[in-house]
């Protein structure tokens, strides 16, 4: 993937049209279509579906919320007859499995499509490639692997979910030019500025579940909802992570009418605590702990959420869980909202605890996209690890 | 000024071009000249100018190399007879005091110009609005702020420079998403990649001056010299801070037949030290300490470097330079390189020595421009208090 100021998927979005377009270019505009969905599909697919007959564009798609249709199937609906000996693009391999709705395979080769152009192949192991077999038996011509760059890069979190079965781990951090998110005297409030607060709720609107620490939950009482204006949609579930019971069932966190809520805690625990969080109407799991004794076991907290369905979760605070998610090596994306301030080496590292003894050693990320927001950068990185 | 990903210069040179050009344009056009040679004109301005006769340019000009022509110069003789009935756009006030070329106002009335168009006026002493007057005298209709504020980003350094007295300060920082500039063993090479460094090279051959302290001299042992491939212009003055002289005259920065070395020290450098410098053919001047008796005063730094006719000077390292510049404030505008490697909490933060008690006390820097630069992002900030 190329470095420039733009995330892949901005890049093709920015992409002027044309007359006579290629594969590379239909499959282009159908992962903007599924980019575009990836909030509202979880635990489905985020997945965009272009049908073309003599070179026009006759059908487009993009998953619905779970429940509703596939990508395919909104394409080839809106096509109708003219889907009859035409191309079909789609972003991600046509399901076979009996879903919610039919399967998409069955669909097209009924539809009398002539090719289909996949950019991935689904990971799910009800899947892998029988999506494409079904096609071939039948006739229709499958070329793969068509914007495949982009795909991986825009369906990431369902493929590392499908894949290993926990949720894609998203932390966002907020720091000073030094690196810093709590001040010498404990202040955290605001040190980047509104634009990056507004932006990092369309970072929780495409996560199904928004984590902080007890430290964040107890210094800043957050209440982890999606405010973008005009939002309606499903809230989060908000989870809190707090080993030893130190927050009371007190406060927005807990007004569970807002959105659910969900705790991850140990047998440190005091019993009246977790009582209390129950009756409050949050739901609590007791885990084990962190490394050291410490905290709660991150691989826990995202398998567990990952079993719930959860394919992206954000991890918003504090220091020492981002810390923990970067030196256990979580992290799969790193959204980082740098501002102009320098803070001091009184304040708080944004990530405590990572211990590095040399450079070779230090946890890398790969920048993807850097943007002004407002006064502060966004950094968006992904772990090197993955696509 | 507007935020975006670009500044404000370079903003204007992605501007289509367009048939009936307004006076804004016209003055962009002049801004984009000038701003291009600000590498090889110091002590004196960067200037751009445009000669435009119904609407058809017929000279442009920049501002030449010191003992060369100035940008009005150039670009009325490139127009010639066609100056006559002009309107000439510049980027700065025309001179009225004999320099090494004739006034530029003397120029402008005998080539029969009917209007000028000025950015900015020049804030030199000898100035402050008299070439305005001059050519009002003469009957020359005169408009003035237009471009202001891309022609008051540009020419910062100078205007600094020429009011106060003091060189326009540059803290370029290279350090790890969490704000480290050396790692916990003492490793600093390399935190970020090849393309920031080439990119770094682009910042020394701006400015007339690079600075180390002490300590990066002696771990890094830099050689300070603008090595951009095919570049043959002039060497910065390369300044070492050493107020204890712990630095011997030998290496690359004391090969003084690469480029000229200037050292300022405080009494405590041992007289044997100063001598090996200056037997090294390095200049080395004694002045005051720094605050609390750490380091050498940075003001006086600036100072003496203004006097000498340096307009801009790069500040590379390292942290304890970088804070003192910073609790002093002194740093004009900021480069931070920034790359995706979290460090820990043993490594060194890059700005040594800052404190600050809340979060309303912080210094500030006001975000100008934020691209990708190889792996890294670059970050370029200036100075609240500036323009």
């Amino acid at each position: 993937m190329s470095l420039t100021s733009k995330s892949p998927i901005e890049k093709i979005s920015a992409r002027p049209p044309s007359d006579d377009l290629t594969d590379e270019q239909f499959m282009s505009q159908a992962l903007v279509l599924g980019h575009r969905v990836r909030h509202r599909c979880a635990p489905n697919p985020w997945v965009g579906a272009l049908v073309v007959r003599r070179g026009e564009i006759v059908g487009q798609g993009a998953t619905q919320a779970p429940g509703g249709r596939h990508a395919e199937i909104v394409a080839l609906d809106e096509a109708a007859d003219k889907a009859c000996d035409s191309t079909v693009y789609v972003t991600l391999e046509p399901c076979v499995h009996e879903g919610r709705t039919g399967p998409c395979t069955e669909a097209l080769i009924n539809a009398g499509v002539n090719k289909v152009v996949v950019a991935i192949l689904d990971p799910d192991p009800k899947m892998q490639g029988r999506g494409i077999a079904a096609l071939r038996a039948s006739g229709i011509t499958v070329v793969t692997g068509v914007g495949k760059e982009e795909a991986d890069f825009s369906l990431a979190p369902y493929v590392h979910h499908r894949l290993t079965g926990r949720s894609w781990c998203v932390l966002k951090v907020a720091s000073s030019l030094d690196g810093r998110s709590v001040a010498a005297n404990g202040e955290s409030k605001w040190i980047t500025g509104e634009a990056s607060r507004t932006d990092s709720h369309e970072l929780r609107r495409e996560s199904q579940a928004v984590v902080v620490g007890s430290g964040t939950a107890l210094l800043d009482a957050p209440t982890l909802t999606v405010r973008t204006p005009g939002y309606v949609g499903e809230q989060p579930l908000r989870v809190l992570l707090d080993s030893r019971g130190r927050v009371r069932a007190t406060g927005p966190l807990f007004t569970t009418t807002l959105a659910p809520t969900l705790v991850f805690t140990t047998k440190s625990a005091p019993s009246k605590v977790v009582d209390d969080w129950l009756a409050a109407g949050a739901q609590v799991e007791t885990i084990e702990s962190g490394p050291k004794g410490k905290g709660v076991n991150l691989e826990t907290v995202l398998g567990s959420l990952g079993k719930r369905g959860i394919v992206q979760t954000m991890f918003e605070g504090g220091p020492e869980v981002a810390g923990a998610l970067v030196q256990g090596g979580f992290v799969n994306r790193l959204v980082a909202y740098i501002s102009g301030m320098i803070l001091g080496t009184e304040a708080t590292s944004s990530f405590s605890g990572v211990g590095v003894p040399a450079l070779d050693q230090a946890t890398r990320f790969k920048l993807i996209s850097c943007v002004a927001m407002g006064d502060d950068a966004r950094l968006d990185f992904i772990s090197l690890g993955e696509s």
